[in-house]
């Protein structure tokens, strides 16, 4: 019986990271179709949206069967219900690279405001913490996920950052408003994909260590100033 | 065996009930703060998101108490997983009520922009879907939990029409800038929270009826449009 679910369980880590591999892409066109202004790139997030979500729903079913028919004990038990709740992290950052795709879209009605150097970078860090978080899973490794989470606080002075300077660009020039709020929307977005990478590591943490690391802070000296 | 699990079913709807309603009131007062300036509500809002962090991890703790012990059916098994994804749902909404008494301790720097009339009835709308999804889940009633969907058409519509509002006084007055993408984020905000009902929703359409209706939609010809 444990060799059936064996089976089951790596079947379902493979499946999550091909779920996460679409996560990451989508993410990365949504970025790209943003900084070499291309239509065409941005519409392929949008559509492609529809295998996320079909995806989510399979691995959905793989860890509801396999629940009903192997009964696995309390150990395996846990890794399938946050192999649930870490689909669910993927799923949400698909949308949020569709999200991405469609004010690239609002963007490129209008010329370029300027050159984007911060939310590429951004982009680079939160796609690596997507595929780090999946890596902890998939191989249970502790100290992988804690680096991931260590790396939030670097997007959210991101975040912080681009909002300060798209602000100085509205304030400088009205016409400059629609751009900066769509492009402070992408931040806020890539902001939301790093949490989501966030929320899978500490999961990692819970699932190996049964240390609870959701809702605390890794260095509450450094959170407290955030 | 069964009798014991129908008691951890019913404790386990009670507390997502519990859960919900703190949601609720989070977002209720999150708002409340922003409308009638009010730092001292939202720090409150900010401080009460320590209980329903803990109110998480205790009902998925029950959630894989009752999954590990009673070795439910296939039928119980989906709502157990259900409540687990509702569960993350509800406490991200606590996490968007934060965010908003965050924005509003930022507006609270500046004068009043102008009289808030459409974000207190987005709020108020979004409140109702949160209520609405949960009495659907207690209830299994997926006419309840259809709905919710239905309202999510109508909180886009807001989230648009203040975005717009927002970005002719942006427009018109530079100093307008620093509230007018305060409050674009706190539309944003109850739009996110509405989603989360409207997951919650799906999640209960599907429970009882075996149809997935998430990533589709109700009515193919509104959303096309959309």
């Amino acid at each position: 019986m444990q060799r059936h679910l064996d089976v089951e369980l790596t079947r379902l880590k493979d499946e999550l990271v091909r779920m996460a591999g679409l996560a990451e892409a989508a993410i990365g066109l949504a970025v790209k179709a943003l900084v070499s202004r291309d239509a065409e790139a941005a519409r392929e997030v949008i559509a492609s949206d529809g295998t996320i979500n079909a995806l989510e729903m399979e691995i959905d079913e793989l860890c509801l069967r396999a629940m009903a028919l192997y009964q696995p004990e309390a150990r395996d038990l846990r890794l399938l219900a946050m192999a649930l709740k870490i689909n669910n992290d993927l799923e949400r950052m698909g949308d949020q690279a569709v999200n991405i795709a469609e004010r690239t879209l609002e963007l490129l009605k209008e010329p370029l405001l300027k050159p984007l150097i911060d939310i590429p970078r951004m982009a680079e860090l939160a796609q690596r913490m997507v595929k780090e978080s999946i890596d902890a899973f998939v191989h249970q490794d502790p100290l992988r996920a804690r680096g991931v989470c260590a790396q939030d606080d670097a997007v959210d002075s991101y975040d912080d950052q681009i909002f300060r300077e798209l602000l100085t660009y509205m304030m400088q020039d009205p016409k400059a408003i629609t751009r900066s709020v769509n492009l402070i929307l992408v931040s806020r977005h890539l902001e939301r994909i790093a949490d989501h990478a966030t929320n899978i590591a500490e999961d990692v943490i819970y699932l190996v260590e049964g240390k609870n690391i959701k809702h605390h802070a890794l260095d509450p000296s450094a959170r407290a100033s955030a």
